[in-house]
């Protein structure tokens, strides 16, 4: 009959990886049917008893107690393993060479290894915090891969870390590649120019992979911890690292990752994207957008995707809406609001969908928001688009698309006002349609322009052709005779939206959006070091650094006080005064 | 001094083109500024007045009245000007072939030309329910371009049409092409891969245009009127075209458009696109998803995104979701449920993200909603998806990357479970990870597909391994391990969840969306007739369809009872008794 062999003790402390290899080595011990070696959590009882472990002295071990279980296919098998437990654990870690001296602090291993600049804490949560504080005050960057470390204590460890310009990834930050080098879990990625932050582990992994595996590369990929979103912590990592990312040299190209934030954050980070001054692609898994792209914030919804849309931006020619030149300087001062004058409906639509991200308020006839509804639709107020195709202008009339007489009228009524910087038009070529719209539209925007001119300001006319070179009106010279007219031709619609957004934005300095700057920019000189890490808690991953050929000293880390709590408040309180 | 002149016909009725080139003929009499030739409604009106056009007279003018001013430099002017007008009006239409004979029915025009199909609809709207009304009874489908139409009558009309299987694009239909012919307003776009539906006039016009412009095409593009997608209207007209496009073989891909729809009608509307056997690209401009993709059916934003997305996928080999035969008969009769064992949190949250889309209910230690939270972690539920990497299964023992110990267990137990069909899990590889999960997780996997066979299961396992061909554990060669063990891997977590999903769906036939279908389906024959049609209203589309060389008979329509509303209805009530 089989039979359970059981040791409880109490207040050891040992490196998960020895306690695996412990219980693979019982389990592999003559006459052993299983074995669990585990700290005594009710997890873990839970664990134990599923596997038919769960000995009754087991139910009383607390969670700071190693709990050793062998089930034999005897008594005298499950006491003969339990006998070489002392010897496995000794030989833990063959294959793996320890360097001759261990430090026993972080001091000294930072006096050992002055040019390390990074320290890996992996040490149980409630010890973490302790070690992240200490790494701050060495001024080194902290990799915090502990989890249960608390809010309180990842507010304050931020906190510190932003005033000093360091960064703090994590607490419960699973993965980086800081210069080419993987702490915690990380891929082999190819050096390249997709650089990442992200709050989420295995997000930063598949994307960060999916990216290698389309041939493509990253710089840096910056973990936060997936609490850093949170409104509590307010993203002080991810914002640091998005600053960062921004004034990378090597980076073209951004990637955000995150479980959906709260809103408040999503908004304030998006914001924040937006003056990156390069293409971000974001993938808040989960949350829902109603546009793909804001200015050069292009947004995601899966790992692949996101992964794609990085390498095809870092492979394509700089974005329309960041290359183009605005050239403010042409417009007066007074200059600064849009007047829209459409004659499709849905084409109205969509600008008004995308101007929103741009301007507080744009006033129609068909808003999408009833709070912006002109009061008199034929006198435009700041912001406005109309559509002319709306029955209220083609009761008894013809539609916009044939007759442009009242669009004429409207435009020099608009063109005229001192305030109007911008008129956004659409031309929509094909059957059905005026037979040659250019030449009615086009003397009018010359004529515009000239008196625009006239009275020292600078016109902006955009207009959007919708056509195709089959249609009957020759879409070719519809676009010459605009053109010639001095109006911008975009054949997208989006994209003449987003350039007039742009626009107006510049014009209308006061609306742009203000972000909260890191309270002190994290130096870039970091990038250009090679990493070299102080290491506590898990020996993998020392050894990986390693495996990496990167710098690394191994602290040879004992729980404080022997893992007495009050103890250790009594040494962090004494080591705060010094 | 200026002066005006000003005439009002009660109850005179003229096409809407005769109208503009009235005013524009009179706008070029000597001694003429301005001129306007308006119906007498109220927006007309304020746009007269905002013209200095509206005289005194004009005010009590009702809708029904045409409302003709001239603004002479003299009196003189403007007079001899206004006495033109019956002369210009009997000049009109010069420069169009007026057919010898034009029917003043339409019945007497079906009659004259009994292959058209399609009568196309544009008098005024309190005339234009019951034209249409006239020619569903004929059995012909139904362009309608007018506006003012009541909802009553659109709901009663679509009603009639879909038990006829006939269509009624419209009211408010601005544009359609069918068999490469234009209707109202529409773009010359070359034939092709892409089918369209659009609630949306310009947005259909746009969308098309803009696939030309990349180089492909359209099958056709069925316009619906904008109040098609209405809770009240409940996309009658949408259902029938998709219904039509997905059994219309030439059509590979097809493209919805519209304004957001209620919420309840774009459910069912993504739940009739996911049934259609091909790529949809849904463009419910503005409307928010937290994904881009589900199933077949791709969400775009823009309308530019949506031509590109079409053009993509309809040049791209067939969908992963689509050309895998699920072989659902190698699974014995009570599988049907997943458990999905994941190492990585993010992965597992994007796949339950995924397959929310899939399944009522996945059951996980960390689900979306709150309501799926199993109660014991151990013991799995149905759908059960288990992130292992989460705080109660890591506390005091290593992550599920590094020791497979606690996933393989799980492994075994749910792989024993008669329900269960497919097991989900990852394999993240990196530093850091475990050194080759594949040579303990693919024994793990032999096994349980074996013990499932030797009970008369078929166990489907999906292993997503996330890593690249740099990673110290040789990705290729985990791979392989896998791929030995019989499971199937995948490197994209989003595409593996989707496979699983749509497994799942055919393994629990009663969770499929239900939809609802069309009265009667609308015979495809009509793709493969030439377009011939009726036009009752503006001669303009007339003039088009004779430019595209389609057959045409245009009925010499004017207001019937001479536009007495009490008349109309008596005649109504005696024709729909004969």
């Amino acid at each position: 009959m089989s039979k359970t062999a059981v040791e409880i003790r109490t207040g050891a402390y040992y490196d998960s990886v020895v306690l695996m290899q412990l219980q693979r080595s019982l389990s592999e011990q003559p006459g052993v049917l299983d074995a669990g070696v585990v700290m005594g959590t009710d997890a873990n009882k839970d664990v134990l008893a599923h596997s038919d472990l769960l000995a009754p002295e087991v139910r009383s071990a607390g969670p700071d107690d190693l709990v050793i279980v062998v089930l034999g296919e005897d008594e005298a098998s499950a006491h003969d393993a339990m006998k070489k437990v002392d010897d496995l654990l000794t030989k833990r870690g063959a294959g793996v060479e320890v360097a001759d001296y261990r430090p026993k602090s972080l001091e000294s291993a930072a006096r050992m290894k002055p040019e390390t600049n990074w320290v890996l804490v992996s040490v149980p949560g409630r010890y973490a915090a302790g070690v992240a504080r200490q790494a701050l005050h060495l001024d080194k960057h902290v990799f915090l891969y502990s989890d249960n470390v608390s809010l309180e204590d990842e507010i304050e460890l931020k906190r510190i870390a932003s005033e000093k310009g360091l960064l703090v990834m994590g607490p419960d930050c699973g993965t980086a590649i800081v210069n080419g080098v993987g702490l915690g879990f990380a891929n082999k990625v190819r050096p390249g120019p997709v650089g990442m932050v992200a709050a989420s582990g295995t997000g930063l992994q598949q994307v960060s992979s999916r990216i290698h595996q389309m041939g493509s590369g990253i710089t840096q990929a910056l973990g936060t911890g997936g609490r850093d979103l949170s409104e509590a912590v307010n993203a002080v990592t991810t914002r640091q690292g998005l600053d960062l990312l921004s004034r990378d040299p090597e980076t073209q190209v951004i990637v955000l990752v995150s479980k959906p934030p709260s809103p408040g954050v999503a908004d304030d980070l998006v914001k924040a994207a937006r003056l990156a001054g390069k293409p971000v692609v974001v993938d808040f898994i989960g949350y829902a957008t109603s546009l793909r792209q804001v200015d050069n914030v292009h947004f995601a919804t899966t790992f692949d995707e996101t992964a794609r849309l990085a390498v095809e931006l870092a492979s394509s020619s700089p974005e329309e809406g960041l290359s183009v030149d605005l050239n403010l300087e042409r417009f007066s001062p007074d200059q600064r609001y849009l007047r829209g004058l459409f004659s499709g409906g849905t084409l109205a639509y969509e600008a008004l969908l995308i101007l929103q991200d741009y301007l507080p308020a744009v006033y129609s006839n068909a808003p999408l928001d009833k709070g912006f509804r002109l009061t008199d639709l034929l006198v435009s107020k700041e912001h406005t688009l109309i559509d002319l195709g709306e029955d209220e202008f083609t009761v008894g009339r013809l539609h916009p698309m044939m007759d442009n007489d009242l669009r004429i009228r409207r435009l020099e009524a608009e063109a005229s006002d001192p305030e109007v910087a911008v008129i956004l038009l659409d031309v929509v070529l094909g059957y059905g349609a005026h037979s040659d719209p250019a030449s009615e539209l086009a003397p009018a925007i010359t004529k515009a322009r000239a008196n625009a001119d006239s009275s020292g300001r600078y016109l902006e006319v955009v207009a959007v052709v919708s056509g195709t070179d089959e249609d009957p009106q020759d879409m070719h010279a519809q676009v010459e005779q605009l053109e010639a007219a001095g109006a911008l031709v975009e054949t997208s619609n989006d994209k003449a939206a987003r350039y007039v957004g742009r626009l107006l934005r510049g014009l209308n300095p006061e609306i742009n959006p203000k972000i909260q700057e890191p309270m002190k920019s994290v130096d870039l000189s970091f990038l250009q070091e090679s990493l070299a890490a102080i290491n506590v808690g898990l020996e993998s991953f020392m050894e990986s650094l390693v495996a990496q050929d990167a710098g690394v000293v191994q602290v040879d880390w004992r729980p404080p006080a022997g893992g007495d709590q009050k103890m250790m408040a009594i040494l962090e309180r004494m080591k705060s005064k010094s």
